[in-house]
């Protein structure tokens, strides 16, 4: 297989090719809004069209279509037991016979999208897609639509060549960034369904100056939200200052005591388990963690968050973290209004590691937040994610080595080992219903502004999926 | 003077009344928001067209307009450069020269209300008064609208009456909620204009049980807006969760610093100088305070705000505050959104005593939170508002035992006095510059829910006001 293979199919079709990837954007397919299921659907339905003239037999599976499996009532007392008022987006499986039966892949992708606010501070419509130097600007762009279809892409350029693959099978979901409960759902039943030698998704990115990276290693996440509420109404706070407590103050004084000043996690009982690096993974990953100036000239502030005793790789690839998403209340407008207002919310998130049990830390966390609850005020949680587990991989599986061997073929500087903080936590799960060895490897880059305003990805990276697709998936197959 | 003539006057003409009142709350008056400039000058048209008919010169002054007095380019210039960007609402001046001219009576109110947001949690339209229960809900229905439609409907009754009244002299301004700004700056040049014997205003509370309360402190007001940065756009939290500075948490602990774990304030200085109330001061206002059980069936909460160690009536009166009226970071919507927000913003103002002087209040608040700023990210101090002192008044004088009686005649418990810990910063500016002796009572009550959504007066309260009109001038004018 030519490494030009993937690029002169695109140049050859880019019209085409850009136009369908353009199409599955502009779906607002946000997982989290209940608001936006029917442009999940659509999604679904879209991806179903575009797969099957690739010779994948295609089923769309959303939760109220099991009831032949198992009586629907269950399933969504159980999903509200959890709290769970998520919307049952849909799963697309795929399976295309190999023409190399030996060897069967499952690609997972996922087509929602975080949610696109602040929406001001989009450049230009994020469901619009917009093509600027090169780059292509819409929510989703890379995490994970572009990333996906260039997948995909690489797919149909070698059916279409006729090249002979292997058994590929597809699961695609609309719940990734929202804590994919459908699919968690269904993965027990679709265990033998699902079962493959080699677990690939494209959802994550290139090592520093874009050098190739596989990913050994990715944190769990857990989340929830926190209220705290004081006066059943907002008060003037000049009548009722120093008298009324105040939600605002309460959660700042809540909020701070998650972490020590050093900026460590003082949550009791959290880190408890956490299982350092092998020196090995240590120096492999310190080898591509780039230095705090290259982080602060692409970020715009120095790497300074998170425990100040560890240096920047470890915080953000081996150590679990407590961050605060949001924290919303009272006035916030021009000017002032001087109010103690009723309530105050926050949005946190946690990021786990090896050794870490995902209940253990989350009843660690509620446990601290409502011992640490500030008089006078009522503690509610709500929105619960228990989530899932982080997890790392053996560096020297034959996977990996062939791995290894393609991305050196695309980039004279091989393969770095990279172990991202960042969690796809229905990962675990696949990994252990199917069997396969996972093999992420993504051409992300932190200028895509992925989770932010003015979401991009270059045609260029794109290319790079396409690329890494025809290659893998032929020396797979040989 | 009969203690039924206003009411007598309210039965008589009850529709009109009600209509004019309703006339006014219908202009939506936040003087704090520019788009709102236009409404604010047809409430002083209003206003003046209402006022004039009783017999009063009125005059409506606005920044511009002074371009006769002095030049209006340093006016702007020292707007702009105090940061000052709030709307030039115009300031209301009338006389009517009295039919007792030995008394000099002069009246403040406001026509600006505060932000009508949160505007989801209003059951009535905030711009639309409907009476309702003989309540009437409205922005600004009590605060300050109601309190001084009801003083001057008082006055209208006396003068249709032919009742001999002192010299009224009348300032009505549009900015009390944001800081006084424009007649701040004009009150040095209406020194001559503005001398008077007595300060009425009626922009206060009555006691528990709505008992008739004179007003005999204040506190003073100050504000700014906090604004943390880090990195330059949000972040995804696993890919950079322990690495990049978190505004969110660095704001959490950054306001948690502002107040010590009993609740005191830990900014150095800021309470240096606070006077103590007199023991009969303290005494008076402990026999107005109700209790703690009062207090919690009254706001829904315990009364559990501000320092420990003090009781309930001397933090609502004679300590000052520091209170966080809003803070904004990150996502708030359904569900999660795992960002590391780029921006944190926080609104706080702090309550003065007498022996603070704003400015060294200001300049220690300032610099607690630029030394407490976390490491990693940036810190902005934008919105801000130098302030007022707070006071307190003799209790013996003339005007406050003739005010007693007043009170008593209109309620049979008598009078009490209170020390109110909200601020009408106003009112030590125009105290200085006419030499009056300030006579603060209204007849607010926390059921009004002023500053809050569903803000409302009742009509007996309005009723209230006017009768205090028409009693104290009549006797002022004896």
């Amino acid at each position: 297989m030519d490494t030009r293979f993937a690029a002169d199919y695109f140049d050859a079709h880019r019209g085409a090719v850009l136009e369908e990837w353009f199409e599955l954007l502009r779906l607002p397919t946000v997982g989290a809004d209940p608001r936006r299921l029917g442009d999940c659907a659509r999604a679904a339905a879209w991806l179903k069209k575009f797969l099957r003239p690739m010779g994948f037999e295609v089923e769309i599976v959303s939760p109220p279509s099991l009831e032949g499996e198992r009586p629907r009532e269950p399933l969504e007392t159980e999903r509200a037991a959890r709290g769970d008022t998520r919307p049952p987006v849909p799963v697309l499986l795929a399976e295309r016979q190999g023409e190399r039966p030996g060897m069967t892949v499952l690609f997972y992708g996922h087509y929602d999208v975080q949610p696109e606010d602040p929406v001001a501070e989009w450049r230009t419509p994020p469901f619009e897609p917009s093509l600027l130097d090169g780059r292509v600007y819409a929510r989703g762009a890379q995490d994970n639509k572009g990333q996906l279809m260039g997948f995909l892409m690489g797919v149909r350029a070698l059916v279409e060549a006729g090249v002979p693959l292997p058994t590929l099978k597809v699961v695609l979901e609309g719940q990734e960034e929202s804590g994919s409960g459908v699919l968690t759902e269904l993965a027990p039943s679709l265990a033998l369904r699902l079962q493959a030698d080699v677990l690939m998704a494209c959802d994550t990115s290139s090592g520093p100056g874009r050098q190739p990276a596989i990913t050994a290693g990715l944190r769990g996440v857990q989340h929830l939200t926190v209220t705290l509420t004081g006066p059943a109404h907002d008060l003037h706070s000049g009548v009722h200052g120093g008298v009324a407590p105040n939600p605002a103050q309460g959660l700042a004084r809540l909020l701070a005591s998650l972490h020590r000043a050093d900026g460590s996690i003082a949550v009791k009982g959290f880190c408890d388990n956490v299982e350092p690096p092998s020196e090995e993974e240590r120096a492999m990953a310190m080898s591509g963690g780039g230095t705090e100036e290259q982080y602060a000239a692409e970020v715009g502030c120095p790497p300074w968050g998170g425990a100040q005793d560890a240096d920047m790789v470890t915080r953000g690839s081996f150590l679990p973290t407590i961050e605060i998403n949001g924290v919303h209340s009272g006035y916030g407008g021009p000017g002032s209004k001087t109010v103690i207002p009723s309530a105050a919310v926050a949005k946190i998130s946690a990021r786990l590691v090896p050794g870490q049990s995902p209940p253990e830390t989350f009843a660690a966390l509620v446990k601290h937040l409502e011992a640490h609850c500030p008089r006078g005020m009522r503690l509610a949680v709500s929105d619960t994610y228990g989530g899932a587990p982080g997890f790392r991989l053996p560096l020297g599986s034959p996977v990996f080595r062939l791995a290894e061997d393609v991305l050196g073929r695309m980039d004279a500087r091989g393969a770095l080992f990279r172990w991202e903080g960042a969690s796809i936590p229905i990962i675990s799960t696949l990994r252990h219903i199917s069997g396969a060895a996972p093999l992420l490897v993504g051409f992300g880059s932190e200028d895509d502004r992925i989770h932010s305003p003015n979401e991009s990805f270059g045609v260029d990276q794109f290319v790079h999926c396409m690329t890494w697709a025809t290659l893998m998936l032929d020396a797979l197959a040989s």
